[in-house]
This record gives structure tokens, sequence and C-alpha cells, in this order.
């Protein structure tokens, strides 16, 4: 094993060691969030943060990097109090990978990179048309990180949307392999997932069981 | 597309909406968190909420459930101060999946399993010795969030293990994928991942440009 320590990193190259720290905590989900401004700009922005907080009330949390470097999307959930999170499928993963970049706050991300803003009823903020896997937050509370200056944008979950051939399995999983949901390590990599196992509920007096395929 | 409301989850049996709630969020990672007792007993818990919080200075954090149902990780990190974090290959995936059964405090949960803790020079926590990436975090904060009594648990990241054969590419960039590091979504589902492909830094005036293979 190779070890490294602080006073190997930073004397790293500042992208060089953003690769590294960033694919160290391994797979994660990349999902568009979709927001709106005060003047009815509509907003989307990859973020690959987004953190399950609880399922009874269902609470979805994000972590914003600090305002000088992402401003756009907190500052519109904080105004409008609400905002979409869309899975991203390999069929427009260049678009989505293109709402990364630092676009002025007078454009529209869905027209720049070419992803339909759709409206859906009692939620006031855009989802991604494209996407077939989507749901609706209102924002519950925004909690500053002051060892950074980041902050843990936490949403309760206020509308689904499913693709009508990707519908739950009979325990309420939903299988996203199936669903062509991407996900994402360090700052630029997508990968395609196939499923290893499902595994039972793990008890102490029993030995390990796979679930058998619902 | 099938739209679900809050309406509908809670009428929903109990497993059946923590399944589609957990499983919405999209894939995540499934790492095994190593912490050590006052009385000197190793603990080992699946985690899947790890999180990137920051690069300069390297900040991690995860979500710890409320203390009646998750008490023994967050007890030890906040008494010794330092835990472990070790990738989760499909070669002992049993193994870390039977962790997450609910053992006494007494239990050695590398023992029960059957993986080997392995304590390695300036770190006051075990780590698996059969994972191939692992890293040691010392405690920086631990921020209750209120709305369901979970917590934020954020370490600075002390010292990196990688196998010889998983040496970061030449932008520092692990390939997690050849490291067979799994993800995992849901409360049980585990993958594998194969790359798609890596994108080039975005820019608002060029198009979407794929890395070319480092």
């Amino acid at each position: 094993m190779q070890q490294y320590t602080p006073a190997k990193w930073q004397t790293w190259e500042r992208f060089y060691r953003a690769n590294f720290i960033n694919s160290l905590t391994g797979f994660k989900s990349a999902s568009l969030i979709g927001s709106i401004n005060e003047q009815g700009v509509p907003n989307l922005a990859m973020f690959s943060s987004m953190v399950h907080i609880g399922s009874d009330p269902a609470l979805i949390g994000y972590i914003n990097r600090p305002v000088a470097a992402a401003p756009h999307t907190i500052a519109n959930i904080s105004a409008n109090g609400w905002y979409t999170v869309n899975h991203i499928h390999s069929s427009f993963l260049g678009q989505a990978h293109q709402t990364s970049a630092k676009y002025p706050e007078a454009v529209n991300e869905f027209e720049a990179v070419g992803l339909t803003a759709e409206y859906l009823e009692g939620v006031k903020a855009p989802f991604v048309k494209e996407s077939h896997i989507k749901y609706a937050l209102s924002l519950k509370e925004i909690i500053p990180i002051q060892l950074n200056d980041t902050f843990l944008v936490i949403g309760q979950l206020e509308q689904v949307w499913i693709d009508n051939a990707l519908q739950p399995q009979k325990d309420g999983f939903l299988a996203l392999d199936q669903a062509g949901t991407i996900c994402s390590n360090g700052l630029d990599a997508y990968y395609k997932t196939e499923l290893i196992d499902r595994y039972a509920y793990a008890k102490p007096d029993q030995p390990v069981t796979k679930l058998e395929a619902l």
C-alpha cells in the first residue's frame, strides 16, 4: 500500500489535489437541480452531493459550495422555497455536464445546454422534461458549515414523477440501473451500473442472505 | 409519468416507503467506518452517506442517524476523535452488509462478520485490512440536524492508503471501477460500475468535450 498524508497533498497542483480528494469518497449520484430566480430566469446545475437525511418525513440534503463559487442555485432556493432534482441518464449526459459551466445569472441553462424546462402543477420550479425520475423539494433549512463556508441545504420531498416503465418493485425499491440513471465519481467521471445483489435486512444472529429477485 | 405525493406515501407500509424514498436520491457510496470505544472494543459499520465537503482543507462528512438508532459509531468518534473509512469491494460485500446488523456494543463487528482490523501508525482507530482504498479522519465538527435528530459528522482527512496497483492517474483521479469499489442504492442494493466517459472542465463559450483517456 502507498501512504498519502497532508504534507504530501498540500504540495500538489490544485487540480491534481481536487481530483484525488474528490474521487476518494467513492461513487455518488449526479443530479440536475432546477430552480428559478425572482426575475423568472430558470437555472439548471449539476450537483453530486445529494444525501438522504430521513424517510419520514422525507428529507433530502445537498452540499452547496461557498456562495462566491456557486451563487445561483442557493440564492434561487432561498428566495423561492422550491427546487427540483432530476436524474441524469446517459442519453443526455453531455448536456447535463455542460450545466457545470459558470454561466451568468441571466442565462437560462436549459436553453444554453439544450434541455427542456417543464413546469408541473404545484411546483414553483422547473423540472427537466428529459429526466425519467425527478422530484420536487420545498426548502426546510440551510445549515451553514463554518469550517469552509459551504452549506447543507435540506428540503422536504413534496412530489415525485417516475416514468411509467420504471415503477417501483414489489417492496418499493426503484431499480435505477434499469432507468439508465448514471452515477459519478470525482469531478467529471460518469458510470453506468450493474446490479451485483440485494441483501436481506441483516440480523446479528443470522448469516448474511441475498434477496431473491423481486 | 406517474405522480407520487406525500398523501400517497404516508399511507404506505413503513419498509415500502423506506425503500422508495431511499432509492430515489440515486446511487451512492457504501463504505465501512471503523472506530473504537473507550474500552478498546472496535466497531465497524456500513454508511452510505459519505459526502465531499471540500478539498482544501480536505473535509468529508457523513450523516449519522438518530443516536437511538445508530449509537456506537458517533459515540466512539466523539470520545476518540479518530475514525477510518474503508472502501467496500465485491470480494467482501456480504461481510460488509452484515455489519449493518444491530450488534451490542461489546461485540467486535470485525470478528463477528469476518473482516480483519488493522492498526496503522498515527491513527487511533482500526482500518479494514481487506480494503484496497481507505483513509483516516479526525473529527472536526458534529452538526445536529434538528429537523429529524440526525447529525452531519465532519472529519478532516489525515491519512490515505491505496493499494500499489491502484495509484492515481496522471491528473490525480482514482479509477474506482478498476479498484472494484462497489456503489449502492437504497437500503440493500449493491452495484459494480463501468466508465461511460470523463468530460473536460465545462466553459460557457465552449461545446462539451470528452476527456481523452489519461
